[in-house]
C-alpha cells in the first residue's frame, strides 16, 4: 500500500507551490492532477505518470466518485501518489470526499496546503485582506448558483468579502449585498487568472458590479475572484503611518 | 535603489514557504524577519544579513514605524531586500503600512503570498474549511481584545469561523457566538504551533470553549488558531460518497 499526498498547487504560477509540494512531486510515481493546474507545475514530476482528472468548473458527483476510485486504485499499486489540486485542498476543493474515501480504504495520506487564490490575488493587487482599523475579518465564500439576498446577509458580512467562482452570479451577488446594506460605492477588485501570464485586474464599485459593468470584461475561460470591501479601493486616501524616512 | 520583497513565510515549517519565497531568500542581501519566524527558515538565506524585527504578539505603532524605516533604509543600500513575515503578508500582517511606506519612498516592491495558518491547520486536522452541502463560506477574523456579542454577530456568521490570535479571548468569543445563535454543541478545533514540531491539536465544543475548558491546555508561548463549525467535528458521521473501491 502506497501513501497519498493531497497537495495544493496554489493559484497558478509554478513557483507558488510550497517547497514541500514541489519535493513530493519529484518523488511521485503517479500524479493525478486537476485539469485546471498549469502545465508548468508538472515539470516538478518529470518521471511520474500524469493523469488529468476533474473538470474545470465544478464536478458532477459521478466524476468525483471516479476520481476517488482512481486515487485509491493508484495507492494500491504505487508507493508515492500525488493528488494535485488547484489552490488549497481544504478550501472549495472537495478534498473531504477524497480523504473519506482514503480513510475507508485504509490508505495513509497527508495534506500539503497551497496558496489559495484570495491570498495570491491580494498580493497581485498589493492590497491587504485585512487592515488595522478598517477591516478585521474576511469571508471567503462560493455560490454555485446566484444566492438570494437573505442567504448573502446570513452567510457573509465580514469586512472584506472574497467570492470564488462568482463570475456568472456577480451582478446578483452585488445586488444582494447592496440590499443587505452594503454601500453601492464599496470598492470591488476582480482578479482573473491570478499569478499566471494571463493575469488581469479590474477595479470598480459594488453598484457597477450589480449593473453588469464587469461581465463583458470577464473571460469565461479563466478563473476569477471577486474581492469586495473598503480595503480594495484603487488608492486609499489617508496618512501613511510610519513614514519617518530620512530625506 | 534596491527592490523589496514582502514574503509570507507560511505557518512555521521551513518547507511550507513557496518555491518563489525560498529562491528570493537565497538571492537576498538583507532579510528583515518577524521574531515569530522559525529559525530553520533563515537557512534559505545563508549569505544574507538577518535582522529580527517586530514583536511576537502585536506591535506598538512606534515599533511598526521603526520597521518601515528599516525596510526603506535597507532598500537604499542593498539590491535585494526581503521582508519575511509569518503566515501570509496580506492577512493580519500589517503589510499595508509597509507597502504604503515603500510607495511613499518610491521603492519598487513585490508581494509573495504565504500559506496562512487557517489552511495549514485544516491540513493538519485533515478537515476541510468548506464542505459541500454543509459549509460554503469561511470567515477569518481576529480580535485584539474580547469582542462583544453584537460585534461578533455583525462581523462573522459564515459557516466556518477561524479566529487568529484569539487565545486569551476564547471564552468570550465562544459565549458571544452562542448568544448570537450558534449551538453550544458546535464543534471546535484548536491548532497550536501549526506545522512545527510543537504542533498540538484539541477538539471540544463551543460550550466547552465558553466554559474555559481549553484555557489550561493552551500554551501562552505558542500561536494558536480557533476553528469553529460543523466541519471540525472529531469524526463526522455520514455516507462516504464515492467509495466504489474494488474489494
Amino acid at each position: 500500500m502506497g501513501k497519498v499526498y493531497l497537495i495544493g498547487a496554489g493559484p497558478g504560477a509554478a513557483d507558488l507551490i510550497t517547497v514541500r509540494g514541489a519535493r513530493l512531486l519529484g518523488d511521485a510515481d503517479v500524479v493525478l492532477h486537476d485539469a485546471l493546474v498549469e502545465p508548468a507545475m508538472l515539470d516538478y514530476a518529470p518521471d511520474a505518470r500524469k493523469i488529468a482528472v476533474g473538470k474545470r468548473c465544478g464536478q458532477r458527483s459521478t466524476a468525483q466518485q471516479f476520481i476517488n476510485k482512481q486515487i485509491v486504485d493508484a495507492a494500491r499499486v504505487h508507493d508515492v501518489v500525488v493528488r494535485l489540486k488547484g489552490g488549497d485542498p481544504m478550501l472549495f476543493g472537495r478534498a473531504d470526499e477524497e480523504m473519506r474515501a482514503l480513510e475507508a480504504a485504509g490508505i495513509e495520506y497527508e495534506v500539503v496546503p497551497g496558496i489559495t487564490a484570495a491570498l495570491a490575488s491580494a498580493a497581485s493587487l498589493k492590497r491587504s485582506l485585512t487592515l488595522r482599523g478598517v477591516s478585521r475579518s474576511v469571508a471567503l465564500a462560493t455560490y454555485s448558483r446566484a444566492p438570494d439576498s437573505a442567504e448573502i446577509r446570513e452567510q457573509v458580512n465580514a469586512d472584506s468579502l472574497v467570492f470564488y467562482m462568482g463570475r456568472d452570479s456577480a451582478p446578483e451577488i452585488a445586488s444582494g449585498l447592496i440590499e443587505a446594506g452594503r454601500g453601492g460605492d464599496t470598492p470591488v477588485a476582480i482578479v482573473e487568472a491570478c499569478s499566471t501570464a494571463r493575469e488581469r485586474m479590474l477595479t470598480l464599485t459594488l453598484q457597477g458590479l450589480a449593473d453588469g459593468e464587469a461581465q463583458l470584461w470577464l473571460d469565461p475561460a479563466q478563473p476569477s475572484l471577486l474581492m469586495i470591501g473598503e480595503g480594495f479601493a484603487e488608492r486609499r486616501v489617508g496618512v501613511v503611518e510610519g513614514l519617518l524616512v530620512a530625506a
